[in-house]
């Protein structure tokens, strides 16, 4: 009888801090439905590393990353590679939100102690040695980004429904930060938990 | 009588690192057609600040900039504005072509002692003590990116004709790396040079 992997909550609006060995397989689970998770990573024995959209697009072709596809560091070496996708939308344009996000794209007054994902990633990641500048754009999980033919960018509420999981398999030692989005506009308007478990590298699947 | 500034000319396949005071135009010009350019950007007095994709497509909201759009660095201050664009087709989701890039995207043996960007960029912007994990994805001028309804991203080649521009002014000082670009792909299958001249703050234009 194998032992069941914790469950983690994040609850709304905040983020965490973790490792991951090689091997191991990320379970990201929109708890509720319609909640985004910012995933960043960093490789654990060279923080200099980091998850790159740039790459990815590069590599894969595509701005839409699901099942199959790899995501890349800068230094173009195989960071995750994406084994299961219930959900079949996430978005790699974007960058976590920030108060600057509330201050420019927002009504007035929206900064004004709002949570945000980018300081929630500053925070998750302090510990490991990460600087707020080392943060680019993030894998934004279940975020619903259109892009039309003229290249203009739409957020739309995330078609995630409760329950449903990106399986994010690590093909490095990583050090990762992941968060229950904080924006209103990203996540249909409320603010939900972002759970997760780790599934050990060499489990059975 | 107002002296002419010196143009400068990138040779193909090469780059050029150099600084820009707020105010400054850089104006990049296809000397002779269908040739890219990237270019990189970090604040002269903070080099841990750099030239964000996510941060511009966030708050322009689109992911084609031309004239009038902003550009920002990853702590949402504005690094350019683009003040004239003759061609109204540039790339800012795809990073410098690299060794990997032909590894990886081009037939075997094709990344055998090629140049790339990449490597162009980390030679120009050295001097200024910027390392090469502090590229990320770079504003490739004129290069012609289309993304479809899918979200698959393809490579034509640029629709810029000898001798257009682009302008973009400088909001704050800023150190400067520019290309011409090395990649088959991606210039219609032939390297050309590129042309650059800067117009000092205060010019009457």
């Amino acid at each position: 009888m194998t032992e069941s992997p914790t469950l983690y909550r994040i609850p709304p609006q905040s983020g965490a801090g973790f490792t991951l060995k090689r091997g191991d397989v990320l379970v990201v689970i929109d708890a509720w439905g319609e909640q985004v998770s910012d995933l960043m990573a960093f490789a654990a024995d060279e923080r200099g590393e980091w998850l790159s959209s740039g790459r990815t697009f590069d590599y894969n072709e595509t701005i839409y990353l699901t099942t199959g596809h790899v995501l890349y560091s800068n230094r173009s070496r195989p960071m995750f590679t994406l084994l299961r996708d219930d959900v079949g939308r996430h978005d790699f344009l974007l960058t976590p939100c920030s108060t600057e996000t509330f201050e420019i794209l927002y009504p007035p007054g929206t900064a004004d102690g709002h949570p945000s994902c980018f300081s929630n990633l500053v925070q998750a990641l302090a510990p490991y040695g990460i600087q707020p500048d080392q943060i680019p754009t993030t894998l934004n999980i279940f975020m619903n980004v259109v892009v039309d033919e003229s290249g203009r960018v739409r957020i739309a509420p995330p078609i995630s429904t409760a329950g449903q999981q990106l399986h994010l398999r690590a093909e490095m030692d990583l050090i990762v930060g992941l968060t229950a989005c904080s924006a209103e506009g990203s996540n249909g308007g409320t603010f939900k938990p972002i759970d997760y478990h780790v599934i050990p590298a060499g489990t059975p699947q």
